[in-house]
């Protein structure tokens, strides 16, 4: 796709300023635009960029004012930088345009496909299955028997849903991402085998989740797993069974969360981070990377760090020590032999 | 699928108590129990329950008690939470009932199929590749040259088996799980670069095994990665090359057991634990969750913690003192000044 | 695939001792190998081995000097060791040689595809995909619009590469791994709830890469994810959006690097450590196992160590010191006591 500046100017209700003619072909950083390049400038401390860009196309705030030529054609708008989100939006909203059912695919008959839906081919939907409208499935994924998928939801190539799961309307689950496999239950036995506890709850994702690239959700034993409205997962992250995120959480990359925790709503987990199972984590709580939640939190709001964690506070202070440790330590061992002098001294 | 009251109590060897026509069609907790769903009481401290749940039928002990009326249709069983996991069992195990071998399929003509087997659409099953008897392959499963799989055991979607690895029978492997991909091994050369070590071995999975969704098992340089019986791995662990992992060990969940090392039997790992390679843990012990295991563990039965991990008590003692280290360190500094002091005066 | 050890001998220019025509089907390590097995013996100090070996045949140092009789067939090269990797090598290249285009498959008609490329059955091959010569699509694959693969790379099974990615010559991409998710970007609105940063930018994999099953690398935002090459990436890896790692950078299994750090070239990263984003680390920078790098390392070619991480030195210093943390406590409480005693009296 190519675009004229001019174009830009109608589509953005901005001002062109420049060769309205200039055509660009794709979306680059000011600094490292090319040639056929369109760009942003949002900061004006960043304004000498405008003077050194190779993009052909620059937008600017309306109130963007110039103290050298500039070579490419400006484009005037109110907020430069939410104009270009929109166009990035735009952009990949084109590119991810996928329609129609491709060959060979699996699709059994009882299954229920709305409008609009795009389905890649050696996607497996198996019976049951409910998709709803504008919804993508990309190739080589598996809809398993009963599952159902809402409206204007994305699943990327090569994801895996069990049997019985909910996905709302306009999620994005990512390649490889698997949902609803069993939770991790086991009973021991005498003899120190154990016997698998069956898992026949589900995960339900609510409306407006984005799963990252393959992490993986366990269906719950009984009842649901629960990712609620707006959860944001990152990569390779682990949800265990019978876990609740509440609404708007955010989680980086390869955290774990263990059975039966609930995490409430618009939370910030760092990345490698761990919580333990049956805790509850109250609202709006920010957990550093790499920590280790090992006990409920319910002061909300609160930021936390360390395995096992404690507050970011306490924790920095602590750090700060242990960095210290071999000083402090030899400063010990030293006051302990004047100590013992002085004690000879003074008996 | 949906039971009355009598069948269950015929199904379970129970007397019903109320309603023998009462229908369930799903298992839920009995707090959870909505009408038409079938739970159960087993420990007397929760008699209340009985009195207020929504489920239909519910199993309780045959000595349960009662001081209240109930609504629900009781069947009186010997062991209510063992009849339960008895349920649990046949509900799943109805579920998933599959068989036969779904089109379009890639099965090479030297493979031997056994009776009774389910092979999805989108799998490959390459040549001299073996599947026992009643063995389920899910869609989109990728079986290497010369896999063999066992009797009764499940591959779940999308689980990648290479060249030449050994699954045994009742093996539960889960959706994303990648088993034989080459052991991580380079050698340096004099200009940084590396070469590749060829990675030649194989994988063998005993039987009873159950491995997680996206967990990662790596081939042998030579000879083979074993995982012996009974040993159950959570989602996204990584096991090197020429790893051995003992009987009945339970690992949790994005845990990393490095090249070479051997794991004794009857061990528990908690998640995101790291094991150094070229070591090896003796049987029976307890890891916490997040550890370090940086050298052999030769003490049978004992718990370890921490990163690099020390005993379980020692690194409870450590985290302890951390915790306090601020007012540590002041309480020496103060100790310091008293002492110059006190020097000055005994001068 | 057999050999006898007159075809050992002509293919590793060495000469034979004993008998010429016996056969090998397998390679093995000297003490674990049986009849019918290739080995070798390259550290004198094993010379034991070559007189219990039940391997056939024995690929042994030119000057290797024999104290008892032997069993097996024995072949003398220059080099044991190098002579028996070249055998690995080839073993591998056999076994791992495939060609052709398996049915079903989909490829686009857009796509281009080289000489001597093996593309397997439900491998997927979207529009404007470029795949080069003696490249190996394995099945269950999905390559994403305007893909762009080099020559003599192999993609295993159930990989999936998001839409105009750039993959190099002489790369190996291991099952389930995940090139070009979406970057891990939102912006929070007022609310509470995010909104999506479209991510446009792609991933570029340079030549003589290897990355491990189900690592993850995401997308840029805008630009692009270089991995430089030779670097070797082990298995459950997250590389985040728009992160650079320098050419010939190792990183062990589970590690994360967050988005937009710049990881130097000879690096060697640990596993599970943790990588924070917009900071760059020095070239040959060894980074241990579970480090936090928290802020830019600018010192090259250090050892580092901790979460967060101090130089590896100072962490092994203070690490000491936290094992004895009880003690250091108790002695100190002691000291105060001793000054509250000794003051008294100098008081």
């Amino acid at each position: 796709m190519q675009f004229t500046a001019h174009e830009i100017g109608l589509l953005l209700n901005g001002s062109v300023e420049g060769d309205a003619q200039a055509v660009v072909k794709s979306l680059a950083k000011i600094e490292e635009a090319g040639a056929g390049s369109l760009s942003f400038l949002a900061n004006p401390r960043y304004e000498q960029h405008l003077y050194t860009t190779n993009a052909s196309v620059v937008i600017v705030n309306k109130d963007q004012v110039l103290t050298e030529p500039v070579k490419p054609t400006l484009v005037r708008v109110e907020n430069a930088y939410s104009a270009f989100s929109v166009l990035l939006e735009k952009y990949n909203t084109i590119k991810l345009n996928k329609k129609g059912i491709e060959q060979p695919s699996y699709i059994h008959p009882s299954a229920q496909i709305g409008e609009g839906v795009y389905i890649g081919a050696f996607s497996y939907i198996g019976p049951d299955v409910k998709i709803g409208n504008n919804s993508k499935i990309y190739p080589n994924t598996y809809l398993a028997d009963n599952v159902s998928v809402g409206n204007n939801t994305t699943v990327f190539a090569g994801v895996k849903i069990y049997f019985d799961c909910v996905i709302g309307n306009n999620v994005i689950i990512h390649s490889g991402a698997v949902i609803g496999s069993d939770g991790f239950g086991f009973a021991p036995k005498s003899d120190g085998s154990y016997d698998k506890i069956s898992q026949i709850g589900n995960v339900v994702i609510e409306d407006e989740v984005e799963i990252g690239a393959n992490t993986t959700i366990d269906r719950a034993t009984m009842g649901s797993t629960v990712i609620r409205k707006g959860v944001k997962l990152d990569n390779l992250i682990q949800i265990a069974h019978n876990v609740e995120l509440g609404s708007n959480t955010v989680i980086a990359s390869q955290t774990g969360v263990s059975g039966s925790a609930k995490v409430g709503e618009n939370c910030i987990i760092g990345g490698q981070a761990g919580v333990v199972g049956h805790i509850s984590i109250a609202k709006g709580s920010q957990i550093q990377a790499k920590s280790g939640i090992s006990r409920s939190i319910t002061d909300e709001g609160k930021k936390w760090a360390g395995a096992p964690a404690v507050s970011y506070q306490d924790n920095m202070r602590s750090q700060v020590v242990i960095n210290r440790l071999p000083e402090l330590e030899k400063k010990v061992n030293e006051l302990e032999k004047i100590i013992a002098e002085l004690r000879k001294i003074s008996i």
